[in-house]
Protein backbone atom coordinates (compact mmCIF):
# COMPACT_ATOMS: atom_id res chain seq x y z
CA UNK A 1 0.00 0.00 0.00
CA UNK A 2 2.48 2.37 0.79
CA UNK A 3 4.16 1.47 -2.35
CA UNK A 4 1.18 2.84 -4.49
CA UNK A 5 1.97 5.77 -3.17
CA UNK A 6 5.78 6.34 -3.21
CA UNK A 7 6.81 8.59 -5.91
CA UNK A 8 10.08 7.81 -8.05
CA UNK A 9 12.43 9.60 -6.66
CA UNK A 10 11.60 7.63 -3.39
CA UNK A 11 12.26 4.65 -4.97
CA UNK A 12 15.45 5.79 -6.71
CA UNK A 13 17.00 6.89 -3.21
CA UNK A 14 15.59 3.15 -1.49
CA UNK A 15 17.61 1.68 -4.51
CA UNK A 16 20.83 3.86 -3.92
CA UNK A 17 20.28 3.13 0.16
CA UNK A 18 19.98 -0.82 -0.62
CA UNK A 19 23.43 -0.44 -2.65
CA UNK A 20 24.78 1.16 0.36
CA UNK A 21 23.68 -1.48 3.10
CA UNK A 22 24.92 -4.02 0.39
CA UNK A 23 28.44 -2.66 0.40
CA UNK A 24 28.43 -2.32 3.98
CA UNK A 25 27.37 -6.35 3.93
CA UNK A 26 30.01 -7.36 1.71
CA UNK A 27 32.58 -5.01 4.12
CA UNK A 28 31.44 -6.51 7.41
CA UNK A 29 32.07 -10.00 6.00
CA UNK A 30 35.67 -9.10 4.81
CA UNK A 31 36.34 -7.26 8.18
CA UNK A 32 34.90 -10.85 9.95
CA UNK A 33 37.40 -13.12 8.22
CA UNK A 34 40.40 -10.10 8.52
CA UNK A 35 39.56 -10.41 12.37
CA UNK A 36 39.44 -14.33 12.30
CA UNK A 37 43.07 -14.42 11.06
CA UNK A 38 44.26 -11.77 13.48
CA UNK A 39 42.58 -13.79 16.34
CA UNK A 40 43.44 -17.45 14.90
CA UNK A 41 47.10 -15.81 14.40
CA UNK A 42 47.70 -14.37 17.71
CA UNK A 43 46.51 -17.51 19.85
CA UNK A 44 48.69 -20.04 17.60
CA UNK A 45 52.15 -17.63 18.03
CA UNK A 46 51.40 -17.16 22.10
CA UNK A 47 50.53 -21.33 22.31
CA UNK A 48 53.67 -22.16 20.77
CA UNK A 49 55.23 -19.47 22.70
CA UNK A 50 58.33 -21.51 24.89
CA UNK A 51 61.67 -21.11 25.08
CA UNK A 52 64.10 -23.09 26.83
CA UNK A 53 67.73 -21.05 28.17
CA UNK A 54 71.19 -23.15 27.01
CA UNK A 55 72.14 -23.46 30.67
CA UNK A 56 70.49 -25.04 33.61
CA UNK A 57 72.12 -25.63 37.10
CA UNK A 58 72.21 -29.17 39.04
CA UNK A 59 68.46 -29.16 40.05
CA UNK A 60 66.72 -26.23 37.16
CA UNK A 61 66.51 -26.45 33.63
CA UNK A 62 65.46 -23.05 33.06
CA UNK A 63 62.65 -22.44 30.19
CA UNK A 64 59.51 -19.95 30.02
CA UNK A 65 56.33 -21.19 27.93
CA UNK A 66 52.86 -19.68 27.72
CA UNK A 67 51.20 -21.29 30.34
CA UNK A 68 53.45 -20.51 33.09
CA UNK A 69 51.42 -17.19 32.88
CA UNK A 70 47.80 -17.31 33.56
CA UNK A 71 46.98 -13.33 31.58
CA UNK A 72 48.61 -15.55 28.15
CA UNK A 73 46.67 -18.83 28.93
CA UNK A 74 43.69 -16.64 29.25
CA UNK A 75 45.01 -14.53 25.94
CA UNK A 76 45.10 -17.88 24.14
CA UNK A 77 41.56 -19.04 25.34
CA UNK A 78 39.88 -15.57 24.42
CA UNK A 79 41.09 -15.22 21.03
CA UNK A 80 40.33 -18.93 20.44
CA UNK A 81 36.50 -18.02 21.46
CA UNK A 82 36.64 -15.19 19.61
CA UNK A 83 37.82 -16.60 16.30
CA UNK A 84 35.10 -19.33 16.80
CA UNK A 85 32.28 -16.86 17.30
CA UNK A 86 33.53 -14.79 13.96
CA UNK A 87 33.51 -18.41 12.05
CA UNK A 88 30.30 -18.68 12.98
CA UNK A 89 29.27 -15.54 12.56
CA UNK A 90 29.99 -15.78 8.85
CA UNK A 91 26.99 -17.03 7.77
CA UNK A 92 24.79 -14.61 9.52
CA UNK A 93 26.92 -11.84 7.83
CA UNK A 94 26.61 -13.58 3.94
CA UNK A 95 22.38 -13.67 4.75
CA UNK A 96 23.43 -9.26 5.07
CA UNK A 97 24.66 -9.22 1.90
CA UNK A 98 21.64 -11.12 0.12
CA UNK A 99 19.01 -9.58 2.24
CA UNK A 100 19.84 -5.86 3.04
CA UNK A 101 16.60 -5.42 4.89
CA UNK A 102 17.28 -7.55 8.01
CA UNK A 103 16.86 -5.82 11.29
CA UNK A 104 16.84 -7.97 14.06
CA UNK A 105 19.79 -9.80 13.31
CA UNK A 106 21.35 -7.53 12.70
CA UNK A 107 21.23 -6.34 16.44
CA UNK A 108 21.64 -9.29 17.44
CA UNK A 109 24.99 -9.09 16.04
CA UNK A 110 25.86 -6.31 17.30
CA UNK A 111 25.19 -7.42 21.09
CA UNK A 112 27.47 -10.38 20.39
CA UNK A 113 30.25 -8.24 19.03
CA UNK A 114 30.05 -5.87 21.47
CA UNK A 115 30.52 -8.81 23.97
CA UNK A 116 32.98 -10.05 22.12
CA UNK A 117 34.91 -6.72 21.76
CA UNK A 118 35.49 -6.84 25.36
CA UNK A 119 36.30 -10.18 26.11
CA UNK A 120 39.18 -9.74 23.46
CA UNK A 121 40.00 -6.57 24.82
CA UNK A 122 40.12 -8.03 28.32
CA UNK A 123 42.53 -10.97 27.53
CA UNK A 124 44.65 -9.17 25.13
CA UNK A 125 45.19 -5.79 27.67
CA UNK A 126 45.84 -8.50 30.53
CA UNK A 127 48.47 -10.18 28.03
CA UNK A 128 49.95 -6.62 27.04
CA UNK A 129 50.34 -5.95 31.03
CA UNK A 130 52.35 -9.09 31.46
CA UNK A 131 54.29 -8.55 28.37
CA UNK A 132 55.12 -4.90 29.27
CA UNK A 133 55.87 -5.99 33.19
CA UNK A 134 58.25 -8.90 31.49
CA UNK A 135 60.17 -6.28 29.54
CA UNK A 136 60.41 -3.21 31.95
CA UNK A 137 60.40 -4.73 35.72
CA UNK A 138 58.91 -3.60 38.74
CA UNK A 139 61.23 -1.97 41.33
CA UNK A 140 58.99 -1.32 44.33
CA UNK A 141 57.74 -4.82 43.35
CA UNK A 142 60.87 -6.54 43.53
CA UNK A 143 59.62 -8.15 39.88
CA UNK A 144 62.57 -8.37 37.47
CA UNK A 145 62.93 -7.97 33.64
CA UNK A 146 62.90 -11.72 32.50
CA UNK A 147 63.03 -10.81 28.99
CA UNK A 148 66.85 -10.03 29.76
CA UNK A 149 67.04 -14.10 29.43
CA UNK A 150 63.91 -14.90 27.74
CA UNK A 151 64.54 -12.67 24.68
CA UNK A 152 62.86 -15.02 22.03
CA UNK A 153 59.93 -15.82 23.69
CA UNK A 154 59.44 -12.32 24.85
CA UNK A 155 59.31 -10.94 21.31
CA UNK A 156 57.22 -13.98 20.64
CA UNK A 157 54.44 -13.08 22.93
CA UNK A 158 54.51 -9.42 22.23
CA UNK A 159 54.08 -10.23 18.64
CA UNK A 160 51.23 -12.15 19.03
CA UNK A 161 49.53 -9.29 20.92
CA UNK A 162 49.10 -7.65 17.08
CA UNK A 163 47.09 -9.79 15.56
CA UNK A 164 44.30 -9.80 18.68
CA UNK A 165 44.61 -5.76 18.34
CA UNK A 166 44.06 -5.72 15.04
CA UNK A 167 41.18 -8.09 15.46
CA UNK A 168 40.22 -5.53 18.13
CA UNK A 169 39.90 -2.56 15.56
CA UNK A 170 37.76 -4.63 12.95
CA UNK A 171 34.94 -5.29 15.37
CA UNK A 172 34.88 -2.17 16.66
CA UNK A 173 34.18 -1.09 12.79
CA UNK A 174 31.75 -3.84 12.40
CA UNK A 175 29.66 -2.40 15.34
CA UNK A 176 29.91 0.84 13.48
CA UNK A 177 28.75 0.19 10.40
CA UNK A 178 25.66 -2.72 11.60
CA UNK A 179 24.62 0.65 13.37
CA UNK A 180 25.20 2.55 9.86
CA UNK A 181 23.26 -0.45 8.20
CA UNK A 182 20.28 -0.50 10.74
CA UNK A 183 19.91 3.30 10.75
CA UNK A 184 19.59 3.15 6.45
CA UNK A 185 17.48 0.33 6.79
CA UNK B 1 1.84 13.48 2.40
CA UNK B 2 2.56 10.37 3.88
CA UNK B 3 0.28 11.08 6.97
CA UNK B 4 -2.33 11.30 4.11
CA UNK B 5 -2.66 8.08 3.48
CA UNK B 6 -1.33 6.23 6.84
CA UNK B 7 -3.90 4.32 8.38
CA UNK B 8 -5.02 4.86 12.42
CA UNK B 9 -3.28 1.55 13.52
CA UNK B 10 -0.06 2.79 11.81
CA UNK B 11 -1.05 5.98 14.17
CA UNK B 12 -1.14 4.23 17.13
CA UNK B 13 1.63 1.88 16.84
CA UNK B 14 3.64 4.77 15.90
CA UNK B 15 3.16 6.10 19.00
CA UNK B 16 4.07 3.44 21.34
CA UNK B 17 7.23 2.88 19.32
CA UNK B 18 8.01 6.59 20.32
CA UNK B 19 6.67 5.50 23.49
CA UNK B 20 9.29 2.83 23.94
CA UNK B 21 12.30 5.02 22.08
CA UNK B 22 11.68 7.61 25.36
CA UNK B 23 11.59 4.90 27.77
CA UNK B 24 14.91 3.71 26.22
CA UNK B 25 16.16 7.08 26.14
CA UNK B 26 15.75 7.12 29.70
CA UNK B 27 17.15 4.01 30.72
CA UNK B 28 20.46 5.35 28.56
CA UNK B 29 20.53 8.64 31.06
CA UNK B 30 20.02 6.42 34.04
CA UNK B 31 22.71 4.01 32.69
CA UNK B 32 25.56 7.22 32.24
CA UNK B 33 24.70 8.39 35.30
CA UNK B 34 25.65 4.81 37.12
CA UNK B 35 28.72 4.55 34.81
CA UNK B 36 29.93 8.31 35.54
CA UNK B 37 29.63 7.35 39.33
CA UNK B 38 31.47 3.60 38.83
CA UNK B 39 34.77 5.33 36.96
CA UNK B 40 34.87 8.21 39.44
CA UNK B 41 34.70 5.57 41.92
CA UNK B 42 37.24 3.35 40.65
CA UNK B 43 39.53 6.65 39.73
CA UNK B 44 39.69 7.92 43.19
CA UNK B 45 39.94 4.88 44.29
CA UNK B 46 42.99 3.86 42.49
CA UNK B 47 44.55 7.39 42.93
CA UNK B 48 44.39 7.15 46.88
CA UNK B 49 45.68 3.84 47.33
CA UNK B 50 48.71 4.00 49.11
CA UNK B 51 50.44 2.09 52.14
CA UNK B 52 53.86 2.29 54.20
CA UNK B 53 55.22 -0.51 56.07
CA UNK B 54 55.43 -0.24 59.38
CA UNK B 55 59.03 -1.07 59.61
CA UNK B 56 62.19 -0.12 57.67
CA UNK B 57 65.61 -0.66 57.04
CA UNK B 58 68.38 1.75 57.94
CA UNK B 59 68.70 3.05 54.14
CA UNK B 60 64.83 2.05 52.46
CA UNK B 61 61.47 3.21 53.76
CA UNK B 62 59.55 0.69 52.23
CA UNK B 63 55.96 1.93 50.20
CA UNK B 64 53.61 1.20 47.66
CA UNK B 65 51.74 3.95 45.41
CA UNK B 66 49.42 3.73 42.84
CA UNK B 67 51.68 5.24 40.44
CA UNK B 68 54.88 2.72 40.92
CA UNK B 69 52.73 0.60 38.37
CA UNK B 70 52.15 1.68 35.24
CA UNK B 71 49.20 -0.14 34.55
CA UNK B 72 47.24 1.46 37.78
CA UNK B 73 48.84 4.68 36.56
CA UNK B 74 47.22 3.53 32.96
CA UNK B 75 43.56 2.90 34.85
CA UNK B 76 43.15 6.09 37.01
CA UNK B 77 44.02 8.00 33.81
CA UNK B 78 41.86 5.84 31.21
CA UNK B 79 38.52 6.14 34.29
CA UNK B 80 39.28 10.03 33.85
CA UNK B 81 38.81 10.19 30.30
CA UNK B 82 35.49 7.60 30.31
CA UNK B 83 34.11 9.48 33.21
CA UNK B 84 34.64 13.25 31.76
CA UNK B 85 33.66 11.76 27.93
CA UNK B 86 30.15 10.14 29.53
CA UNK B 87 29.81 13.56 31.54
CA UNK B 88 29.83 15.32 28.24
CA UNK B 89 27.35 12.91 26.32
CA UNK B 90 25.23 13.45 29.17
CA UNK B 91 23.36 16.49 27.11
CA UNK B 92 22.52 14.23 24.02
CA UNK B 93 20.99 11.67 26.09
CA UNK B 94 18.55 14.65 27.63
CA UNK B 95 18.48 15.77 23.33
CA UNK B 96 17.58 12.24 22.48
CA UNK B 97 14.67 12.00 25.32
CA UNK B 98 13.05 14.74 23.76
CA UNK B 99 13.48 13.61 20.19
CA UNK B 100 13.18 9.75 20.26
CA UNK B 101 13.52 10.33 16.12
CA UNK B 102 17.12 11.20 16.49
CA UNK B 103 19.34 9.06 14.58
CA UNK B 104 22.66 10.16 13.60
CA UNK B 105 23.53 11.28 16.60
CA UNK B 106 22.63 8.22 17.81
CA UNK B 107 24.81 6.40 15.38
CA UNK B 108 28.00 9.19 16.41
CA UNK B 109 27.23 8.06 20.38
CA UNK B 110 27.45 4.41 19.55
CA UNK B 111 30.60 4.78 17.91
CA UNK B 112 32.01 6.82 20.51
CA UNK B 113 30.43 4.83 23.34
CA UNK B 114 32.46 1.22 21.68
CA UNK B 115 35.96 3.42 21.47
CA UNK B 116 35.45 4.05 25.08
CA UNK B 117 34.46 0.58 26.09
CA UNK B 118 37.56 -0.79 24.79
CA UNK B 119 39.71 2.16 26.30
CA UNK B 120 38.02 1.20 29.72
CA UNK B 121 38.51 -2.52 29.30
CA UNK B 122 41.45 -2.45 28.10
CA UNK B 123 42.75 0.01 31.32
CA UNK B 124 40.61 -2.19 33.71
CA UNK B 125 41.97 -5.71 32.39
CA UNK B 126 45.61 -4.51 32.76
CA UNK B 127 45.54 -3.48 36.34
CA UNK B 128 43.44 -6.66 36.89
CA UNK B 129 46.41 -8.61 35.49
CA UNK B 130 48.82 -6.77 37.84
CA UNK B 131 46.15 -6.81 40.85
CA UNK B 132 45.81 -10.86 40.13
CA UNK B 133 49.87 -10.61 40.15
CA UNK B 134 50.62 -8.97 42.85
CA UNK B 135 48.03 -11.84 45.15
CA UNK B 136 49.79 -15.02 43.21
CA UNK B 137 52.82 -14.00 42.23
CA UNK B 138 54.79 -16.20 39.69
CA UNK B 139 57.09 -18.83 40.31
CA UNK B 140 58.60 -19.10 36.63
CA UNK B 141 59.22 -15.30 35.98
CA UNK B 142 60.31 -15.04 40.01
CA UNK B 143 57.86 -12.81 40.84
CA UNK B 144 56.60 -12.32 44.81
CA UNK B 145 53.68 -11.93 45.73
CA UNK B 146 53.34 -8.57 47.27
CA UNK B 147 50.27 -8.67 48.43
CA UNK B 148 51.66 -10.55 51.87
CA UNK B 149 52.96 -7.26 52.83
CA UNK B 150 51.30 -4.45 51.34
CA UNK B 151 47.64 -6.07 52.30
CA UNK B 152 45.79 -2.62 52.30
CA UNK B 153 47.55 -1.29 49.55
CA UNK B 154 45.97 -4.50 47.21
CA UNK B 155 42.82 -4.51 48.62
CA UNK B 156 42.36 -0.70 47.61
CA UNK B 157 43.58 -1.64 44.44
CA UNK B 158 41.64 -4.48 43.91
CA UNK B 159 38.03 -2.87 44.95
CA UNK B 160 38.74 -0.05 42.94
CA UNK B 161 38.44 -2.24 39.86
CA UNK B 162 34.73 -3.08 40.09
CA UNK B 163 33.60 0.30 39.87
CA UNK B 164 35.33 -0.12 36.43
CA UNK B 165 34.24 -3.54 35.30
CA UNK B 166 30.44 -1.96 36.53
CA UNK B 167 30.75 0.89 34.33
CA UNK B 168 31.95 -1.94 31.30
CA UNK B 169 28.39 -3.41 31.77
CA UNK B 170 26.54 -0.18 31.77
CA UNK B 171 28.51 0.49 27.95
CA UNK B 172 27.83 -2.39 26.48
CA UNK B 173 24.23 -2.00 27.54
CA UNK B 174 24.25 1.58 26.48
CA UNK B 175 25.53 0.05 22.55
CA UNK B 176 22.56 -2.04 22.76
CA UNK B 177 19.93 0.14 23.53
CA UNK B 178 21.32 2.71 20.84
CA UNK B 179 21.19 -0.09 18.08
CA UNK B 180 17.74 -0.78 19.31
CA UNK B 181 16.54 2.62 19.23
CA UNK B 182 18.15 3.17 15.95
CA UNK B 183 16.33 -0.20 14.57
CA UNK B 184 12.74 1.09 16.05
CA UNK B 185 13.06 4.81 14.80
Amino acid sequence: MMKAVSIESGEASKAIGHGVNRGLSVFDLVLRIVAIVGTLAGAVAMGTAEQTLPFATQLVQFSAQYDDFDSFKLFVIVNAIVCVYLALSLPFSIFHIMRSRAGKSRILLIFLDAIMLVLLTSGASAAAAIVYLAHTGNTSANWFSVCQQYTDFCQRSAGSLIGSFGAMVCLVLLIIFSAVAISRR
